[in-house]
């Protein structure tokens, strides 16, 4: 029988495989599941998606450019010109969700073998995108006490090699809801510029920075136009997951033009979700707000509730809508299945993303989840008082 | 300045890349353009796709399964019982248009420097798949004289080596039309067990067969469950280029699970693609018989004409809708370019996709050009007379 291949199997699953089963078998038996486990918002998507879908007429969904079509590249370097990112269209090609740009990104820049640097806890499909370029992450750890900051830079200087190529950051952060300040991204400027590589920016989350702090992109980082590179997404900015338009941000020409190779070879990306996407654009800075007050009433609650449980830390996130709990068990993933397995509160239970998988180094984050605040404040409430019912039970079980 | 990658730049740029700036130019100069160099057919989408989209009413646009919707793959596993082909909707993988498709069965499959065996002259693309998925394509050569009927096995058994872990047809074929026989299919068949190959089968032109000419699948061929695997598309079934629906169909589990990791990493196939084709399932046998009679006038006229020409010779394609032109000519990309940039008949030229490009072995296919017949039979007699005229010119230029 013809075998699957040695990177099929190293391909990494997702980190949360090992649970469906059990919260599929919870919902069997009756039994609400929470989802704090995953990043799909509940806000609605804005009604100017789904006109613009309505009022498109065409008599034949054909390819749109490669690159994009020009008239949605158009509006989104619009979009950039609000937020105070100046970029053209020509500098933006149009991706299959964010995911296909930073595939692009490390085919682009990035031989077999070469080395991306991360400060961990990262997204997990990160490594599942490594896997797929044959790149290697090396992870420069960082610790909940301070929130997740930056590490030091000198951390990362003892991590480069002369395979390295690129250092990536995901601003604000995804899973632990820090927002790197401006001087934290100076300082990655600095170290680029001093070994030539490329900064690689997941800025997905940009419209969710809270507490008045503001978000600053790479692209505005002074004498980086040769090495800043952006990865972007409507997914979260208008809850528009499965439409799939992301997009590849940046100001030097060799990588928009060997990027576009690949995505000359894929032919196209969706046109029904770039309709929507452009359309979307049209959201005034209210639809943001509103999204923002939900998002800031739901981190408010849950955090100052999940930190009342005893022995539960939380730091407060400002931006995205995730951070990290550190639990009082020994084993956050045997915690998890138990949760589902094992236990109910009144018949119900809550899912959670064990944080051991948002780590490269073995052995770290044993003890921590990841939770998305993406469910509204009355659900979230019943989640709190189903967990901290949980750890009780857990630890006399 | 950070460097792009050495794959990077030996990513292949489109092969028709040097010819659009000449044909930008020529429209500016305001000539028509027949654009006989592209697979992007004029034919409508079914309305059953766009009132999917109408009537489909969410609130969020989420993330559909990593798999696909199921009861897409549901109406999807229908289709093919309908054709002839059964499977399960467990053996199916909603994918990003069958390009992606194809990247997840080369990475689920082989390993970086295996190698692939294709019979050229073949889609282009799959140069680009094979960079990006690290792998090699090693060439058969099929030729024109036979209307690229598939090479003798013994040609394959040549090139097998310890890298070698599949052969790829595309059946129907793009760019040659040609439709391979059961009777060859069994000889893959047979040459794939005797070495433990997946074979893998590019299917997206299946409801262009002409003459009476039957369709077979590789997933019809006995004994070949664990080693046939399938790459579909809606592009050309319904007409739909631009929704990205594709799908990889195998009843080797192993192939499914391994891509539903690679699945999981780019988080969802598009959604409202998804829709779109899901609605497409509706149409009836009338949909198709009205696009085959559509095509088959067009094919019928296009070919005759074209062998009318002094000095042209075209096969007569039993499916798809291209064929590959033998031309007068000694450079066939020169003549391309200069049918662009210096020449005109009565204000009109035709753009041709030089065949070269098809060929991965260098020097062959220069004297030939693939046309695709997706204009209408008016434009269609237009653009070979304009051909016709146009290599009178080119000789005595």
């Amino acid at each position: 029988m013809a075998k699957i291949s040695e990177r099929g199997i190293l391909m990494p699953a997702s980190p949360i495989r090992k649970l469906v089963p059990y919260a599929e078998d919870a919902k069997k038996r009756g039994i609400k599941v929470y989802h704090l486990n995953i990043g799909q918002p509940d806000i609605k998507t804005p009604d100017e998606a789904f006109d613009a879908l309505r009022n498109f007429k065409i008599k034949t969904a054909e390819y749109s450019h490669s690159a994009g079509n020009e008239s949605y590249r158009r509006g989104l370097a619009g979009y950039y010109g609000s937020v105070g990112i100046n970029v053209t269209y020509q500098d933006i090609l149009v991706t299959t969700g964010g995911s296909e740009a930073i595939i692009f990104a490390m085919l682009a820049t990035m031989n077999p073998g070469d080395e991306v640097i991360i400060p961990e806890p990262f997204y997990t499909n990160y490594n599942g995108f490594a896997v797929q370029a044959g790149v290697t992450i090396v992870p420069v750890t960082s610790s909940i006490e301070s929130g997740f900051a930056l590490p030091p830079i000198s951390e990362f200087e003892k991590k480069i090699t002369p395979k390295t190529k690129a250092v990536l950051v995901c601003n604000p952060n995804n899973p632990t809801g820090y927002l790197y300040s401006k001087s934290e991204l100076q300082q990655l400027r600095d170290l680029v510029l001093k070994h030539d590589l490329f900064l690689f920016a997941d800025e997905v989350y940009r419209e969710f920075c809270y507490d008045g702090h503001e978000h600053f992109s790479v692209l505005n980082l002074d004498g980086l136009d040769n090495h800043a590179v952006l990865f972007d997404s409507v997914s979260k900015r208008y809850s528009e997951c499965g439409t799939r338009i992301g997009a590849l941000v940046s100001r030097n020409k060799d990588v928009i033009g060997t990027a576009l190779k690949y995505a000359q070879a894929r032919l196209s990306p969706p046109l029904l979700g770039q309709i929507a996407a452009e359309g979307s654009l049209k959201v005034g800075r209210e639809y943001f707000d509103e999204v923002y007050n939900e998002y800031i009433n739901r981190r408010n609650f849950v955090i100052q509730a999940l930190n009342k449980i005893e022995g539960v830390f939380a730091p407060m996130p400002k931006g995205a809508f995730y951070t990290i709990l550190q639990l009082p068990v020994e084993d956050a993933e045997d915690f998890c299945v138990w949760l589902l397995r094992d236990f109910n509160y009144k018949g119900e239970t809550v899912m959670l993303a064990p944080a051991a998988g948002f780590y490269s180094t073995p052995g770290l984050g044993k003890n921590e989840a990841r939770i998305a605040y993406v469910l509204n404040v009355e659900e979230l409430s019943r989640a709190v008082v189903v967990l901290e019912e949980a750890l009780k039970a857990y630890k006399t079980r």
